[in-house]
């Protein structure tokens, strides 16, 4: 690609952001258009709907930039909750890395490959002197010193991201451990926290229920679940002695029925038990409770708004064989993916195009057309089909056997972000045929030559892809496309007044994306570092853009306390290992096999770093010390007023919305009534 | 090899045996070896030394083999404990898995191969009448209808061999589950299972020690432990009662000062804590103590007679560079080994090694000296070479960080096994050539192709390798060669009545080696069948010698349970899978395309009914459930006897040898000291 084509797509996509902007400026001050833009605000009622007409909501203006600009972290902290923080943080650290490597890059990498001449001389007939490639690696020339600057280039950003992921995992770290916790206690995730409850599944339930059955019998407790169930509360610490104790009693049967319970279940079902601390939790969720493992599994229960109930109650087996048949499924959708991405590949050569469709020629000649056909539409096509993906891992995410929606949101973030590496970035670097990334992959020795070859050839792509998916996407966040098209077919036959939801933030979209362009910087930093410009201006934009949708748009329906930072930490760790990868072929195919064998232990001791940062940190995502817990419990104890609260909050909180007329008839027999809808 | 070498071969091991095990039963009832032969039964007093001679002694008798046949499971298990068990297990699993595979193989495959002319067709020059290679696949036509019957062969006896897993692993697991617990506990290991005991390795020693200085410095403890240290007991009950609050206070004070630990320890100590109960030992085991999860880490005990001092008081990093370390070592060694494999794989090739050596050429004309070196010599080699490997890579597992000798051992198992494999199997397979082996590894599109030529090729080496690897190891294990002539060296320089210490199995030596056979037979059994009886043979002569050994030879020093038993059922999945993939590539080679893609289901089939298993069986090998812990500890509140008993034997159990001059001196000030010799 030549640069004149980079620089159609780049004017295209700036005059394209600055007229999100500028209607976004104008659009979010008019009253009809705040359930799209400030959701947030009208449902806090912050923002009230204000029908006077008034001359300055036709103006565009800036102050949105300024005070998304200002938010500080705890802020956004009160927000967004640790999610919210922890994705700025994501944003800030790929802001971080590519200045540094941008640096680097730009100031040090960029003259020395335009110095070289490699491409001249190789090929003087093919070379424009205004191509692109000119800036990349493959303009120094085989054998060069020069390449000893981009060999410690590699060195120097591999140590400096490898610092800063260290010190962001510290960080992460120590948001888990102490600040963190006692914020999202008394801020959001009162349930989880405070008593972290259980899931325990059992196949039992017939021995269960007539456990339950003799505590509806039992006519002492039958007059506190009456009472209970009319909301005619006697003195509130004799109930909430009442409710310690039968939560005891139903803690003791439950265990008392797991060891007499046979091995051939025949039906599933599932439970909520409460402890009274969260050591006495965590204990149940770490120990194996029934003899056999895949009897009783134990899970943290999740906020009650994140319980997602269709697979609440079943059993092991059925779990397993959906993840399975999901696995399965999701390859198969990943391979079928390819045919969009070698149609769009079509597109980049010109002549196939010409040959496959002959009446095209004649428009494809004027030069204006061919240059968005090669530097623009390949990416915006690969674009909208890639946004079919994240609803579709998603869906199969929720098909997979989860009891979470924050679960399933992070299972589909990793998919897609998998899927993305997969189909965007190999399937492109092989020329978007299926046999031949099949072919690179079974061949390991050879992966370092072919994407030695490959990768820089489609440096020219990527810069393009930068530009036209990232800034546009970032942008069309901003303006929020689809709800705005939706807001407007739907409002002629909507009032005003309705109820309406604030939505949550889809980080299952934006992390993989976000990732896949900290993959894109990386891979290339060294190989085509003018990349690094475009994708500095799109952190920049992702920075302002979703730190104001989080201050009007987005409310969280739940806290994961920023667990899906794993993914964020492998990802970085795949994209360094790839770069080195691609480090030990080009300097190979360079001719300085010095350089090439001096690579070798890079990817090694990144993986080593991975490891101890595996050892180190990851166990604070899967579980809570028993420090914590018991620290946290102590401060329990000794703030009646809050457990008192939280007793109240605790009899309505689980309750599935399929079964809650089973709820209001507390006589009625009926197998599935949960645990809970007993208390 | 032609059919009269490997004839050459049995010949000459058969006479071996027959030889060991006439000496063996002689030499067994002379006095002077009772040491060697009948240590256990020595030990135990069973038998005495009898100096009166008696000519019946001098006479082989078989009276061994019908006792070593007539033990029962039952006699086994109180001899050797579930490990023993387990190990024969393992031995009567072959033996039936092999039985079945050789039915099948001798009376349908083998008469299938010897029926196809392939090799007489493709190269009638080369071709040796009685060459072994008509027994083997190779002779079947291409594209010949017949290879369905080999197809249907692998499917049928994968389908057995996993029916067979399934239920040993339901077998294994009631083992662990039910009976087993209750018989371990009063035969063998008493600490460790009626009171969990835990080691807390923590780096902040100096506040502990604070503390541990505070207790000591306390009057009422004072007096206690003198009379602790002069073994003048009160009443025992009041001992008891106050060791338990004791052991209390020590937990407690562990957790305070956890709670203030600072990051920055500047020594590392560990510690052994008591619990009052199995399912409180089993909390502090399964949840991450301290906020950092690599400052106190929490580990089962091992019984008191297993554990291994050196690496006890070692920091996580220390540990953890350790292990990096050994693995890198471990590498290393397995590479360099390859050395010896391929001189020993040049003897099988005549006419090379007559080029080498060209003042050979005069004896290894002569028929019988060439057979022996053909048929005997290279695997005698490559069995005296591995001889080094067990001992080199305990040593390896030794200094990798673990703090028990089971585990030890059971790693140094898993590193015999797959050094095993590498060196043996797939160097052999590819011509002992690293470059060879590495190139077939770095193609893995090409895997079963050249596995479908290289396998069948080494089908008589192999067959050869059980025979004279085999059956002299078995029957050498049988005479105990090594300690015998160790005896025959020291015994003028030891009087009789020394102390000796009774031998415990070594699994580490053991495991590999049968499993090993078992990758060879499930590997070969469609290829060559004609391994089969010679494999059958092997483990009927093991089935009788380990429970022969397991009478009189070996004492167990700690018993785990068995739970060695995952490197078993790891094993064999990837025998089955490494089979599947040899089948894929010989039916593409044999020109049955549909054979070879209607094979591809069966390793993906096999790998989902490993990931069950590991999903219904692999937890109860990590951890006890919360049931069978509280049903134990319920058990161990209405038996104050054994109680009174475990918590005097409790009070000497732990202590480092090292240490021992510290703990009889109370008064000392070392650090070293760990917490237990305060108790």
């Amino acid at each position: 690609m030549i640069v004149s084509a980079l620089l159609t797509s780049v004017g295209i996509n700036t005059a394209l952001c600055v007229m999100f902007f500028a209607l976004y400026s104008i659009l979010r001050k008019q009253p009809s258009n705040y359930e799209v833009y400030v959701p947030r605000l009208l449902a806090e009622g912050t923002s009230k709907r204000r029908s006077r007409f008034n001359l300055e909501r036709l103006i565009p203006s800036t102050g949105w930039v300024a005070k998304a600009w200002r938010l500080s972290e705890e802020e956004l902290l009160s927000l967004s909750g640790l999610d919210g923080v922890v994705f700025m943080r994501m944003i800030t650290f790929s802001l971080k890395m590519f200045t540094f490597a941008g640096i680097i890059g730009i100031l040090v990498l960029l003259p020395v490959n335009c110095w070289g001449d490699q491409l001249k001389s190789i090929d003087v007939a093919d070379f424009v002197s205004n191509s692109l490639d000119v800036f990349t690696i493959s303009n120094v020339n085989s054998g060069s010193r020069w390449l000893w600057v981009h060999f410690s280039a590699v060195y120097i950003v591999t140590g400096f991201i490898c610092i800063q992921l260290f010190y962001f995992n510290l960080w992460k770290y120590f948001c888990l451990t102490a600040s963190a916790i006692s914020i999202v206690i008394h801020e959001l995730t009162v349930e989880i926290f405070t008593h972290i409850s259980i899931v325990l599944i059992f196949n039992d339930a017939k021995k269960l229920y007539k456990t339950v059955t003799q505590l509806r019998s039992d006519p002492t407790q039958q007059k506190h679940r009456r009472s209970f169930s009319s909301g005619l509360f006697g003195r509130k610490n004799s109930v909430i002695e009442h409710y310690e104790k039968k939560l005891e009693n139903i803690e003791e049967n439950v265990r008392l029925k797991q060891s007499e319970a046979s091995l051939a279940g025949e039906e599933a079902r599932a439970a909520f038990v409460f402890f009274k601390s969260r050591f006495g939790a965590a204990t149940a969720v770490h120990l194996q409770q029934s003899v056999n493992p895949t009897h009783w599994i134990t899970e943290l229960a999740p906020e009650p708004s994140d319980v997602y109930w269709p697979f609440f109650s079943e059993s092991f087996m059925r779990r397993w064989i959906s993840k399975l048949v999901v696995v399965f499924v999701c390859i198969l959708f990943t391979i079928l993916f390819l045919i969009p991405v070698v149609i769009v590949q079509g597109l980049t050569n010109l002549s196939q195009l010409e040959v496959l469709f002959p009446f095209l020629t004649s428009i494809l000649t004027i030069k204006f057309v061919s240059q968005i056909v090669t530097g623009y539409l390949p990416s915006l096509i690969l674009q909208l089909f890639l946004k079919l993906v994240p609803p579709a891992m998603e869906f199969l995410s929720s098909i997979q056997g989860y009891i979470s929606h924050s679960d399933i949101e992070m299972s589909a973030s990793r998919k897609v972000l998998w899927f993305t590496i997969w189909n965007v970035f190999f399937a492109t670097v092989f020329s978007g045929s299926i046999l031949s990334v099949l072919r690179a992959l079974l061949d390991p020795k050879n992966i370092p030559g072919k994407l030695a070859v490959a990768v820089p050839a489609q440096a020219s792509f990527f810069i393009t892809y930068v530009v036209t998916q990232g800034w546009t996407s970032v942008s069309s966040e901003l303006f929020r496309v689809i709800p705005f098209i939706f807001s407007l077919i739907t409002r002629p036959f909507t009032s005003t007044d309705d109820d309406f939801e604030v939505p949550s933030a889809p980080y299952h979209k934006d992390i993989p994306r976000v990732l896949f362009f900290g993959l894109l910087g990386i891979t290339y930093f060294f190989l085509a570092p003018l990349i690094l410009p475009f994708l500095l201006a799109y952190f920049c934009l992702a920075y302002i853009i979703f730190r104001n949708q989080f201050i009007n748009v987005y409310a969280p329906k739940y806290d994961t306390a920023g667990k899906f930072w794993p993914i964020v930490h492998n990802s970085m760790i795949f994209s360094l290992v790839l770069m080195h990868i691609i480090a030990v072929g080009i300097f190979a195919l360079k001719k300085l096999s010095l350089a090439s064998s001096l690579t070798i232990p890079l990817p090694l001791l990144t993986l080593i770093f991975n490891e101890y940062c595996r050892k180190r940190f990851l166990p604070i995502f899967v579980a809570y010390s028993a420090e914590s817990l018991i620290k946290k419990d102590r401060e329990d104890q000794q703030n009646d007023a809050t457990m008192t609260q939280f007793y109240e909050n605790l009899i309505s909180a689980y309750e599935d919305p399929a079964l809650l007329p089973i709820h209001y008839s507390p006589d009625n027999d009926s197998l599935h009534t949960p645990l809970i809808s007993q208390a």
